[in-house]
């Protein structure tokens, strides 16, 4: 490869880290809209700093642990000592490689706290911060790379033939698997679930919703078009011919499987129906032709209404619907590697369930470990009166929108 | 042309369809801040669904009524079949192309809605949702394609030596003569012309409506660079250029021209100023000198306001103002490639003035009859009733903005 | 350098003209979000203008005052002519160039504007819009080219061996002090500093200020990777880790040191140390490794608090706390290319130290002067029942969020 394939290549990875980035804002906008305007300050806090915890966390001990190069035992573990630090000989090999070390750290931390923030949003309106902010740390910088490694640092599932392009199982699903242990831990919101039924708890901002949703979207082209690893311009042209196919069969089926259940057109299913779309075709998006990418987004967008229902009938109280958009989604994206495309036939299918399955029973036993430890020591929930006044007031002092000056709550404290 | 340009020029029309995306983001916020808080939810979904429909539509058949090859009748109308195909042979050609098949495909399917979100601001507010949603299939599946086949698919047009660089035509002023022939068949708001004088209906979000027009510019990069149709230096620069002094220059005069005659500093109106500009200057991007596109980016912001107050004296009503904005300054922008630049001349705009005449009155007539057959079959308007309590609650069950958990709408229903 | 590498350098420099674009929306936002809600229409105001503004005051003056080629005075002071004119010769180097005249326009005309809007925040919700626009022409024309001119345009300061990457001086400090001057001249908002304390006043919608930070965070990729003015993958790659390990280090630092402070986890404050970092590490980008930018973010983010505390005690109102972020951390950033990195020693300290008080000393005098004059002449603030009736109502004859359509104040006027 010469000089100017290889900038080309960088270039293109480095966009995709700042395409990345983006959905962090997508999922701060997107969750902010879907709580209660009590509660507002708190989400755009938790997703602020994980983001930043993450980058901080990825660049002390995650990414030596996901990557760890030879140094690993059995494949299921590795590690290359902390800190970052260019490796030996030329960082830039033009022949081995489509991009620099710290391209490489920077896209790979960008997605490592995506898994946090997919905790985030079904936890909302009644964890405690400081507990959060912890657990964020411990599993960014231990459970996400321990299972990345497994497969995309070349561990025992890369071994096994497992494939999944740009983590519906190893972000989307481990994620939303944690997030599910998270909320059983953590118990439903005060008042959702009564002895009359199930009250709705409407989110506060539709427009930051879909603001959100689209952020992801626009972002997405860079979660799965750098997840190519290149610009190989068939493959990553494709990947968003694909991803964005997804997205829109996804809208489509959960706007007809929504008004079927409801009987009203439901913007949230319609937003969550997109969402679905593109975390199940993250799997295989550089796998499949634009009809299967059409029918996995399609069953996605199918999904989702009827796993929103289920969750709330089995009282799992999740405000953003993570679980159905990451966790169903990323095992239905996972194993449609196994359905569709030139990979699909029997064999690989059972091998895409073996994956999503460890992955995500690891993800949720740690996940559900690191809750419990906080519930005992710390505590991870707000009290009754807290939850009722709304997070916003009792731990920042502050309300999303001061309507007067003479609020008591003030941007700037003297 | 080596392996390393095509990547290098690939990429840039894969970063151009991101950022053509991102427009359908900045319509969707423009257009529900400028609608009443009562009917945000509908808008947004309106705008989530298109970029949805438009894509999946443009699969299944605008993209081989657009770009049909060889096979057409007398350059009015060509069709290459059903779906997406690689074409045979090598499908990077590194002699002939500047991009993939598939990048091609993206980055036109993005195009095509854009015709349709135009509309969809225009009838805001009192449209039933299903038709226009019908509407928008109809217009971007068969309207849109074949008088884009007409210039950019190498039909009549672009025999007769009509220029359209990025679309003042074939996009803008094809989705506001649309505009206006639906809201010639729909009627205006209740309310908003009475008998004591025009009613002023206030948008309910500026910082929305900001933040539209400032993503709208965002992607105009992508919309006006990508359609060098490569990445070529001085051209994709020099487009970069002409597109912000325009839009800068429409701000300028817009707030002039609407305090002059106003005498207040109406923020729509420099958004819009901003919008008009970078309509106009969309014909001729590539063609001018920076003066010219002050020039031209300045009388469409000198028209924008005197356009706004024309159509609401002949009752007229756009919510969004799209017929001034994509409609005016569509014309004005096409004509001023005969005026500015080197085409200009007395033949060029003879020609420049038939084409624009033309797209427009196909798209009117086009429009207008699918809008007429919808309103004879399921109706196109929402009752008195409906539009007076709001579209959200009456087609959505849900409102934009659930201020406590005891309302009764949902954001997820059980 | 071939036409591939040319090619790919040109793209990158493209693409960071639009991120850096979006930067003023960024700062739309924040500003927006920080504001009190009758002011909001203002502030949006006069961002959106002050981007069109910057962009025609650089293409008349700036950019020939700022890199004048050759024609300079001693490296105080230059010009080459008014207008843009493509240099005689090959306008496309590839020898001597990594992108072409127009690239170099656009990208450096899209920093220019940046200084006028960090004003714009320190002096909202009392300041006249005419007069200042009037300041941000004035500024952007001749101030800030000046200054830009000594560094990066080849004058004094370049020669005498000062080092500012991306501008935390140059951008950053000159704007902060120009805050400073403006601020001082215009006072304090009525009501802020009582005879009971100073009252918060708090910003009225902290989703805003979020979305605020995070695209300046996505913008500030262009403004710091796109100031290495190629694609040059070791050193853009550095840049994004330093720059995005800054800000989420002065996050983390601003957090524990606000709670240290004020006893509850403050959100403006978090937002603050994100942009503080940024601000700080912007200097020496591409000097620093990522311990170094860790360090220099952290250090930026315990500033923030106790700047803005400072600040607030001696009675510089600053609604947004610009002076703290971009004066106060553009400083600590400058020094700090003399203290970190492979240029630390105390000659450059020295240096580093002559450079931001040169540049702070020029930037608050001439800021203080055109305020002063401007006050004599046109007067600068509005009157007291103006701003307590607010700016939106008084100015723009319309409120930022229009709840029906009863109201007075419309969009669209007729």
């Amino acid at each position: 490869m010469n000089e100017s394939i290889f900038m080309t290549n960088n270039l293109w990875m480095m966009i995709s880290t700042i395409l990345v980035f983006s959905m962090h804002l997508g999922f701060a906008t997107l969750e902010a809209g879907l709580v209660q305007k009590k509660n507002v300050v708190n989400i755009l806090f938790k997703n602020t700093m994980i983001v930043c915890i993450g980058l901080l966390t990825y660049t002390v001990i995650g990414f030596n642990l996901m990557y760890p190069g030879a140094d690993y035992a059995g494949g299921f573990f590795g590690f290359s000592g902390f800190g970052l630090s260019v490796p030996e000989g030329n960082p830039i090999d033009y022949a081995g490689g489509n991009y620099t070390y710290w391209t490489d750290f920077i896209f790979q931390g960008m997605f490592a706290a995506t898994c946090a923030t997919i905790v985030s949003g079904a936890v909302a309106e009644r964890i405690k911060l400081m507990p959060f902010l912890i657990f964020s740390v411990v599993f960014v910088a231990f459970c996400y790379p321990i299972t990345g490694f497994w497969q995309w640092g070349g561990g025992w599932l890369k071994e096994a033939g497992f494939y999944d392009f740009a983590g519906s199982t190893l972000v989307h699903a481990a994620g939303g698997f944690a997030a599910l242990a998270a909320i059983l831990i953590l118990g439903p919101r005060r008042g959702k679930y009564t002895a009359h039924g199930i009250r709705p708890i409407p989110g506060h901002s539709m427009p930051l919703a879909t603001i959100g949703v689209f952020l992801l979207w626009f972002g997405w082209f860079g979660f799965n078009g750098g997840s190519v690893l290149s610009a190989n311009p068939m493959a990553v042209s494709l990947v968003f011919v694909t991803t964005s196919l997804a997205a829109a069969a996804g809208a489509v089926t959960a706007l007809f499987t929504s008004y079927f259940l409801f009987k009203s057109y439901d913007l949230s299913m319609v937003l969550n129906g997109i969402l679905g779309g593109l975390v199940a075709i993250t799997a295989g998006a550089d796998q499949m032709s634009p009809t299967d990418a059409i029918v996995i987004g399609g069953i996605a967008g199918i999904i989702i209404p009827f796993s929103v229902v289920f969750f709330d009938k089995i009282k799992i109280d999740d405000p953003v619907g993570a679980t159905s958009v990451h966790m169903v989604c990323g095992v239905w994206g996972t194993l449609a590697v196994g359905i569709f495309g030139v990979k699909g036939g029997l064999g690989q299918l059972g091998i895409q369930f073996m994956g999503v399955a460890s992955v995500g029973v690891f993800s949720f036993v740690a996940a559900f470990i690191i809750m419990y430890v906080l519930k005992l020591t710390t505590g991870i929930r707000v009290s009754e009166e807290e939850e009722i006044k709304g997070l916003d007031v009792c731990e920042h002092e502050m309300s999303a929108y001061a309507d007067s000056p003479a609020e008591q709550m003030a941007g700037f404290k003297m």
